[in-house]
């Protein structure tokens, strides 16, 4: 038996054990490689990963210390007594071999996997095998499989309604931050909108972060329940939730590899909203040369997809695709977008027209699943929530009930980048502007991120701001300014921009 | 800047840097997820992923702590000046989507990939990615590409030697030792044999595991050659050598997440004999209902493969397919099984008649290897070496030379499994008996295994003991005692054996 004790280290999503290399219940020495052992003495079974450590300070030979994580799990007190043992192998890792070899899994494969990563028996690797291992081949069964078997235990019922919305877009498209927007305007009209958000994944922001520089996003279950209630719209951060949980695991090790198939992505979101007790859903694939989705063919698949897995689990889901070719709004970065969103809904005459046109429509869209409105009548409805200053009471509604953000401020290391020739924009590269805004710290840091300036059709002189980066610390800086030498992302009058 | 602290953490292959959560030169608590750093001070960049701390005794805001991979890697002093930045990811990882995308990579993207591997700048979910991604598919130029690139820049040179041999089995047969007795017969016919052996990956024991419990394997390049060129052979664990360092943790992560590819197992074992300046190499593929290699076809396949590596590197290679339809020898485990191999270099009576033929057989291929030697002689030139006492006179050099192991003791928690029928050993399942020998702690523990007391052909009556279990902690025995209820890998007489 070993004695329990708690290392306070965060190493984001693994369960690690610390034995001290003469720890007198195991013999350690002989251990050449990485090792998976069972932590006993708690209600449930802890798996974790050995660190081997020669310092009786950190761990005594007869203790086993935790990591934050596994720590968390094990809810027993310090000095608790503890047995280990090695830990086989989960059987569901045979269904991912089966998986490398090319086969179809079938549902009952699916659920043990994800069962077996939930429970924390798969490693990070084991994840990443997975991942990849199905990201080659999934058939459609295969991804409702998925997406049945990721919606997890716990889902939320909202008693009394017919109708519970949500919007999503799938990615690719640098400050597109509609989402905050339409939650306001849906809100208003009264259809009840249980947004659930994400973090940035590889973009410079995501709906959390941009939201959290106005309120904060990290609710839990029961919070998020109330205000959804009260106000018809909230908007958390799905990582404060306890719904999905494995689907937030694969988010993690998928941002490490930095592998992002849409077949994964389709099962995690559909499996969030059906969690999220999202009754129809509205899904936006933005196409675009450099956008996730590069053609129409492709949207088109992926629309299929998704309207046959939200068929078989009967969730209402309509497919928009939109032009995904130019960034939307000037800000790319929370901060930025932050302040978009809120020129939009405040009705500022600079509000950038493409965030608030592609709103409205999307706000339509969703409106219109209330049988009550008229076909092609959303947008209007929507337009006049927005202009009428109802969407902003909302919003201010909605900010003050999740709590006010402690406001991080916008990067104060600037650099203008500008324009070495005189014409006009005639292409923006997103994915290189997401590129120079993760470089420049956005995605980690709220306040870093790219202005904007110049947009596809405006006129530039040389020598013209066409953007501007702003960062919060000076490696990010340095490290941007470096890389956008290189190229900058913007064509004007058939030239690359190359500052 | 940081100042260096070293944690004597073992993390199994992996960096790990600790920064306390207020530390004074990155903002850390905006961190959401796993983050590789580069760390910047000593002649090389290192990099390493963060764990979050929140204990200034483990770490002081103004340090960076590293465990034992990463500061032996930094090679500065503790103390020292240190700077970090955010650590972007390899391009090359861009191949590794190219290859889960199906495609075939050049040379060039296998070299990039494996420099970046050794230069640790994949983390294991990375390596996981790349096994996953070319274990579903790779063409023989690929291989080749692979094995080229897992070389590496350290190759030994034998001068004045044309034929520098060695020989490797393929796995998947228990007790499969013949390595060891090979090499005494090869070296005192006076023919240079480097060998590199592995420890254990998912057997009971590697070659280098058993020859452990005889002689010291942890020996260095220098004394590797030394030892070679006094004694004609000698045996280093390959861990221990500074050859072929991608395929290390390659090799761990496979161990992790239990994938073994042919194709990478065929790469990785010829770039470590190319890198140990081998040049005619003879491979043992075993093929059984239950070894890793389960048909001719497939064998055949294999041997087409490594055939046109080793002619693409001109590398001189004999494949021989075998019979590994059962275990070979009496031992399973590296004690058991090294008890057998002195029994035949000893000519003891009771020495296993498998285990001599085959080693016998093998060496007499290694030895037409030489022109001066008439075909068919080899095998009667070994026989006369093992018989006439100069094979054992090498091996006791060789334990001499290396140095006497500490002599790990056989596993003194024992049980006998019997039949429970009366009747003939008409199969046993090899890959049952290695499960059962892992459970009983065997690959962990060199003390650790099975003593198989009846092989194929033998007479046996109920309540005789077929084979003896041995374990070294009573956490192993009870496993191995509660999963061989289910099935003892033994077939009596049509029927399996359950105990």
């Amino acid at each position: 038996m070993l004695s329990l004790k708690h290392i306070p280290i965060s190493s984001f999503n693994e369960n690690l054990a610390y034995l001290h290399k003469d720890c007198t219940a195991y013999r350690v020495d002989e251990i050449k490689s990485l090792t998976k052992i069972e932590i006993h003495g708690g209600v449930k079974t802890v798996y974790a990963f050995l660190q081997i450590v020669d310092d009786a300070k950190l761990v005594k030979p007869n203790e086993i210390a935790l990591n934050n994580e596994a720590f968390n799990q094990i809810n027993l007190p310090e000095g608790a007594n503890i047995s280990i043992s090695l830990s086989t192998p989960p059987p569901s890792l045979a269904s991912v071999k089966r998986k490398i070899a090319g086969n179809i899994l079938s549902s009952g494969e699916y659920s043990s996997i994800i069962n077996d990563i939930t429970s924390r028996r798969y490693s990070n690797m084991d994840i990443a095998s997975f991942l990849v291992a199905s990201g080659s081949f999934m058939s459609a069964p295969e991804v409702l499989s998925l997406t049945e078997a990721l919606v997890g235990d716990n889902v939320f019922h909202w008693d009394n309604e017919a109708i519970v919305v949500d919007h999503h877009c799938l990615g690719g498209v640098p400050g597109n931050k509609t989402d905050i927007i339409i939650s306001a305007i849906v809100g208003a009209y009264g259809l009840p909108m249980p947004k659930t958000a994400s973090h940035s994944l590889t973009s410079c922001a995501g709906v959390a972060d941009t939201f959290a520089v106005l309120a904060n996003v990290e609710i839990d279950d029961k919070t998020f329940k109330k205000l959804v209630q009260e106000n018809r719209a909230a908007i958390a951060s799905y990582d404060s939730l306890n719904i999905a949980q494995a689907s937030k695991q694969i988010s993690a090790v998928e941002r490490q590899i930095g592998l992002t198939q849409q077949e994964h992505i389709a099962a995690s979101i559909l499996a969030i909203k059906l969690a999220a007790g999202v009754t129809h859903l509205l899904i936006d694939i933005p196409v675009g040369p450099k956008a996730r989705i590069k053609s129409t063919t492709e949207a088109m698949r992926l629309r299929k997809l998704i309207e046959y897995v939200g068929d078989m689990l009967s969730m209402e889901i309509d497919v928009v695709i939109t032009d995904g070719s130019e960034p939307i709004g000037n800000g790319v970065g929370a901060v930025l977008e932050a302040r978009d969103v809120m020129k939009v809904l405040r009705n500022k005459d600079d509000a950038p027209q493409d965030l608030l046109e592609k709103s409205l429509f999307l706000a339509g869209r969703l409106l219109e699943f209330d049988p009550k409105l008229r076909g092609g009548q959303g947008y209007h409805v929507a337009k006049e929530i927005l202009t009428s200053g109802r969407a902003l009471d909302v919003i201010n509604k909605m900010i003050h009930a999740q709590g006010k953000a402690p406001q991080p401020q916008l990067g104060h290391l600037t650099r203008d980048i500008v324009s070495n020739v005189n014409g006009v924009v005639e292409a923006i590269d997103t994915a290189r502007i997401n590129k120079i805004g993760v470089w420049a710290g956005a995605g980690q840091y709220a306040g870093a991120g790219l202005d904007l300036l110049k947009k596809v059709g405006d006129k530039v002189e040389q020598g013209e701001t066409l953007y501007r980066i702003h960062s919060c610390n000076s490696t990010d800086f340095a490290y941007a300014n470096s890389v956008v030498e290189g190229y900058t992302g913007y064509e004007i009058s058939g030239h690359n921009s190359n500052y």
